[in-house]
């Protein structure tokens, strides 16, 4: 190249660029070994859909799983440049969904309630402010318990399958609550709008499935309300 | 809804939501600002095409739309939360590039060289180190470079027409220097890399003008290399 | 530019592009309160697919958030130039089917019966007639109404969770009749076709809900008409 | 149907929706008659890729088609109800910006400069304001003016088929204007703006046109332009 001025500028990106490649390699790496702890998570709580004992066990592997997920997140925090965090978040946006998803799971069976942003982020050793880097995103909770009304919809067929009437009431109260809740966010027209608006056909399988132990007479009785609302994990 | 803890966890996320949504409006706002300054820009640099004579004073006019783009862009810089750069540069990311090539093609058009990222950085008010916030990234940088290649090679078709021979051969050097400049990059397989791969056209069209002139025995002489370099604005 | 001619042919236009875009802007907004009204509606009417005892609080909720939709309606009248309906009611289409499917829902669950246009266009503060510019649309009406059937047929669902046997069949009947009604209508192969082609799965729905309380004997006896028609609100 | 209301709202509707269908086969058969018009005058017009002498011939043949296009749109006009232009446009959106093209095409032959919206509303009998019900949109204009711009960069081409080196550059300072008059509107991100988008494709195959002739010294000499912008029909 004959133009000096040309190379000179030029030169200088290639440091940069180079940087930048080096870096993505190492956050899917890192990215690699959160996704190999979300499936085995994944495969110890599908237990929930075959057996009504296994529940609490799985729970503690999920658990587990959580605590490597918590490993990785703190090595992926250290590698993000302050400032940067939306520079690269494309790499664990789903796969993040996916651990809020798990978590939330998981904590439901254990406990029969939401598990809040905060409690999630700390289970995971995450920050939750924005201005802390790398943190848990508010679209990224909200999107994994939107995975977990889905999860929960085929909890509540199984339940049945299982004999147990008690489960799907449960979850009905809890996915419709969620579904409110959802109705007081102003949602503006996008991923998660539309993600939310797929919520409907999942609280209108569990009513379905209340309404045919309804209509048989299997359920305890009419008082259920509270004992049906006991995690799952504590049968 | 009945469920206590989930409203209170809903609660939180819409103040959050609202002012998200509220900042996107603010910088839709200032964007439509720059796009104004940028097109009249465009429309005062235009006149590259149809006229020898009027090249100086149309850059005149471009850098006072600048200067405009220079106070948007400061009211952009204060806008964006600390760390939240890249969560909205969608806003402005194809804008930004708009930007940069007018500049570039301003800067050759006075001065016959290409204008580094810090210098247009200057010229629009922008940081340059992505720890700054509001910055002029890289990316940007190059793909307005890229946009400035496809107006040359217009401008030497235009500039044969207007009977200016020398021109053309100056744009086919300098051109063929950006294009060196983009091989020495390490460049991924990505929207960058696919826009390079572009300027090849803009390289053989350009190269093409050159030949028509020469096989014709239109070049002033064969010497011409450094007058052709002159700027078109000082002509 | 150097031609005059075009300069002046052109010059005129933006003037009316900006103010287009300006009525646009005031129509958005116009739009998203009655959309916040919707919300608050919809919410407050939820309360009829877990709870006998507080329809009659929910309808008076709702019909409160009408009397704010009529104000906005009034506003988003007064805006649309005369003879221009049409030309911006894609703004507003989708909502304004939410609109009379609340409305309809709340005479429904009030009074047992179908709320006519007319009707429909007093609650909202609307005309009824083209020629009156903001109208409230047939095909708004109709589309409206569907959505309510749809509704109904998750209401039954859930009356029998709740207990209630008489209230699937009256709304059986009455989704029967609005069936019989469209099958009146000379629709032509549109998107209020497609619509109501969907209204035989609600049907279906709600009449194997009808078949399930009667097979199992649990209807109060065979004379239950006319008292299963009785509003939900008076229970 | 057992239900008096459902019945009595349902057949007041009928009515409307029969006359609607009435009215749009009738709007659908002027519609066609159009076509038909605008399908003669672009058989007629395509002469000018072919031949130099018969320009004026075929507008002659172009203006008798847009009188039949004049009476339709009369018959037309006096079909479409008050306020309900917006209604119906859809069925001769397309059309409208076709008929455009060709009056533009045609004026442009003959005298070589732009029509305004009025000359073109007066050639084929509407109105041109909003308030009158149907008139020529100015959507509808733009966009008929965008498709004369396409047609221009091949009647240069052929042009110089036909030997004739003048034309050229008199549509090529044409199209620069057009371009220059589209990038003062302010135009949103829509249909229009993605229209004139593709203009620069044009104006740049237009101006290689200039460059082939200019670089093979085919133009007649450099003070040609007022001469290059007679009217081709004038030939």
């Amino acid at each position: 190249m004959q133009n000096v001025v040309i190379k000179e500028i030029f030169d200088g990106f290639n440091d940069y660029l180079n940087k930048e490649q080096e870096l993505r390699e190492q956050i899917r790496e890192v990215v690699r070994e959160v996704d190999q702890a979300v499936k085995e998570a994944t495969i110890a709580l599908q237990v929930i859909h075959s057996s009504l004992t296994e529940v609490s066990a799985a729970c503690v592997v999920a658990r587990k799983q959580f605590e490597l997920c918590r490993q990785s997140f703190q090595r992926l925090a250290a590698l993000i440049p302050e400032g940067q965090y939306y520079r690269y978040n494309d790499h664990w946006h789903f796969l993040m969904q996916r651990v809020v998803f798990l978590v939330a799971l998981t904590v439901y069976l254990e406990k029969g309630f939401l598990v809040n942003r905060d409690t999630t982020a700390e289970i995971l050793g995450m920050k939750t402010k924005q201005a802390d880097g790398f943190h848990l995103d508010i679209e990224d909770y909200l999107l994994g318990v939107l995975l977990m009304a889905t999860e929960l919809s085929r909890y509540a067929t199984n339940s049945v399958t299982l004999g147990d009437y008690d489960r799907p009431l449960a979850i009905s109260k809890f996915v419709a609550d969620l579904n409110s809740g959802f109705r007081l966010l102003n949602l503006k027209n996008d991923g998660l709008r539309k993600r939310f608006d797929a919520l409907k056909y999942d609280v209108k399988k569990i009513e379905e499935i209340v309404y045919d132990i309804s209509i048989r007479g299997l359920r305890a009785d009419s008082t259920t309300g509270s004992s049906a609302a006991a995690p799952a994990a504590e049968q």
